[in-house]
Order: structure tokens, then sequence, then C-alpha cells
């Protein structure tokens, strides 16, 4: 057992005094063991407190619904899907023969929960420093490419902020068309920003959907068109 | 500045060595200062994380869903407000004319919001072991009383939990009339237990909210019948 885990507790920088608590993180309840999800709850919330305090250091200026948007980003499934991916966690995680013969190895809420406990185990084994260091160490690299404007806004309002910023009026949304059954509907949507001369159309099962997939488009034209947001100089002799 | 919050501090148990903290997190955003929130951001988790911890080092054999729902119920506004009345919190609020005036520092989100906040400054000023020792002081009388069982599940399921405990069918809910107008309606709802001759009538603007005030009356009546939960061997002794 430790054998085996020895390198995982390398990927973390962490060695356990009580590696029976990383076991019992990587074990899936599927597994016919002591399984890891009271372990998710304490990794869980570890992991966001961690995450918060990082965030409030690092951006000292934002408020704080920005602050939670962030954290929410940072902590949702699939980013944790992804560092438990560059972890290689799926190589150690124990599932049931059910899991495991149905890839349950590489299922991100399967991964994430792991992580999440992995988290939980530290801190039961070293105690609150010794999880800030495994938490952070693994959030540092992240920390360092977020944006704080954009990072977990829907495409509808980053589009809208980036014309606003433009001092343009808004995009218009329209259906043109739905197909389909009522209850399986599929809605085509135009997205016009006229001032751009930009037109896109997107599909999607809600209003909604679609509207977002067509701002996700009109959101490329607009930085194709003007790639970097102007600065305040060059924006004065624009045409208001 | 400093001798007014001293007593705040004597109530927390705890000393700032930066009261400016402090008083930042007794400071609403109405007023017009440094306000609060982005201290409440950061309190809110580290308590979430504290009370998290506390209730699995207490609870070893409950599930994450129970943890869940138990710590739920101990971080929500209601529980907050109440340790922020015991702290008398309103007497140290700072807030804005228009808040003052309204009786803004009764209100049990100002208070609540203010009571993270105060977590939040502790594990600014002190790190991570005083907030855990400030949260914990305020929690340690509460987490005596909680039971798992119980806590924080709606009268409907602890009465099915109630009369499954009993081996008893599970009650019968009937809307046995509706008043007022389609936006405005009253829900009248039956709950019947034929085994112990229990029918009970409540009202409310819903059917959900009806029923789960039936239930409560319900519970009463189970209560009063079979004060407490028969052993199994008098349970062996009744029909089937």
């Amino acid at each position: 057992m430790v054998a085996r885990l020895s390198r995982l507790q390398d990927a973390i920088d962490y060695q356990f005094k009580q590696p029976e608590l990383l076991e019992q993180a990587v074990t899936h309840r599927s597994h016919n063991a002591k399984h890891n999800e009271r372990l998710e709850f304490l990794g869980d919330s570890v992991l966001n407190f961690v995450v918060a305090s990082l965030l409030y250091n690092q951006f000292d200026r934002i408020d704080e619904g920005d602050l939670s948007r962030l954290r929410a980003n940072l902590v949702k499934q699939s980013t944790l899907a992804d560092i438990a991916q560059q972890l290689a966690l799926a190589d150690y995680l124990r599932l049931g023969e059910g899991e495991l013969k149905s890839g349950g190895f590489r299922r991100p809420s399967i991964l994430s929960d792991a992580l999440e406990a992995i988290f939980g185990a530290v801190y039961l084994d070293g105690g609150f420093d010794a999880a800030a260091y495994v938490v952070g160490r693994q959030y540092q690299p992240i920390l360092l490419t977020v944006d704080p404007k954009t990072l977990g806004k829907d495409p509808k309002t980053l589009l809208q902020e980036m014309l606003q910023g433009r001092r343009m009026e808004l995009p218009v949304y329209l259906v043109i068309a739905t197909h389909g059954a009522a209850h399986s509907q599929i809605f085509d949507v135009e997205c016009r920003i006229d001032r751009l001369d930009i037109v896109v159309q997107a599909s999607g099962s809600s209003r909604r959907a679609a509207e977002q997939a067509a701002a996700l488009q009109a959101i490329d034209q607009v930085q194709a068109i003007e790639p970097a947001k102007p600065s305040r100089a060059s924006r004065r002799h624009r045409p208001a």
C-alpha cells in the first residue's frame, strides 16, 4: 500500500504520517472498504476556505461578489478534475468492479471527489498549515493566470461588458426559428451588433443556451475586429 | 475606537493586534467607511470549514449527507443571528443613517454578516488557529445539544422516520380544500395516521407548506401517545 501511494505523496509534496488516510481518500464508495465520502466533506470545506484566502490576498480591490464568482470557478468539478489529471490520480483510485468496468477512473466527479478527499486527509494528518500548503501548491499556477474580470462569467455577460467598455450599444438577440416537438425543441438564435456589422447565428436546446452560444461567436468576431480594448485616449477619438 | 470595541473582544475572547480589522468587521456597507463585505466572504468560508471539522470529529459515524445537513443548519442566518445576539453585536455595528433609522442593527442578515466578518477578521489578525478557537468557542455549547438524527430535517421527514422507527405505515396527506384566487391560494391539508387514530389539519400558502404544518402537529400527537421510541423488545409484542 505505502509503495503504491508514495508517488502520489511525491506528486502532492506531502508525506503522510498515517498513510491509511490517503488510502481512504482514494477509495470510492463502490469499493468494499472504508470509503472517501466523509473525507470529501471535510476536504471540500478546507479547499473552499484556502482558495477564499488565496483570492482575498491576491485581489485586494475586488468585491465580495467577484470573489465568490472566482472561487466558484476555481473549486468547480472540472477545475478539480483537471488538477486530478495532472496528478495522475486515476492511477491510484480504488473502485468497485462495476465502476472499474465502466471506466469510473476517468469520470470527473469521481476524480474531483477523490482530490477533495485527499485535501481532507492532509488536514487530518498534518493540520491546517499542511492542507493550505498542499492546496496552495496546486492552485498557485492557476491563480497566476486568473483574470478576475472574466473568469467564470458567461458569454452574454462578457459580450455585454466588452461592448460597454467600447461605449457601444448592447447586442440584440432574436429567436429566428424553432424546430422539434415541444419537449425537445431546438432554438435558432441570431445575435446582432449593428455598429460592427456583426451577425452570428447559433442553436441550442433552450433560448438561453442558443443565446450564449451566439454570444461566444460574437465575442470572437469583436476581438478579431478590435483585438485589444482600446485605451482611454484612443477611445476618445472615436465617434460617440 | 479601541475602548468601544474592547468589550466585544472580551466577549469573543480574542484581543486584536490590529483593532482596525475588528472595526471594519462591524461596519456595514451603508456606512461611509471601509465596510465588511470582503471580510464576510473570508469569514463565511473559515466558519464553514471550522464547523465542518468540529462535526467531523464529534460525529464519527454519520455519513457525508448528514454532516452537510447539520452544517447547513449550524451556519444558517438564524443560528448566526442568535450567536450575534448573545454577543450583543448590535451595540457595536456601524450603519449608515438610513439603516440606523430603519432598525438595521436588529436585522438578522446584517447581524449574521457582521459575525462572519468578525471570524474573517480574527483569521487575518491571528491566523487559522485563532479563528478556529473563536468559532469553536461559540459553537461548542450548540454542538453539545445537536441531535444528528433530527437537526435540520423538515417535519414530514421527521414524522416519516418516526413512524418507520415504530414499523408503522407512512402517514397519508390529503388536500381537503383550497381557498382564494389562483395567485394567492390557501391549501387546507389533512394528515392521517390511521394506526394511531391521528387526524390533524393545517393550512398553508402551498400544498407543501400545509403538509409540513400538519406533519408538525402529527409529530406532537405521536409523541403524546408514545412518548419515547419503544425498545426493540416492547415493539415485538405489538401486532405487526
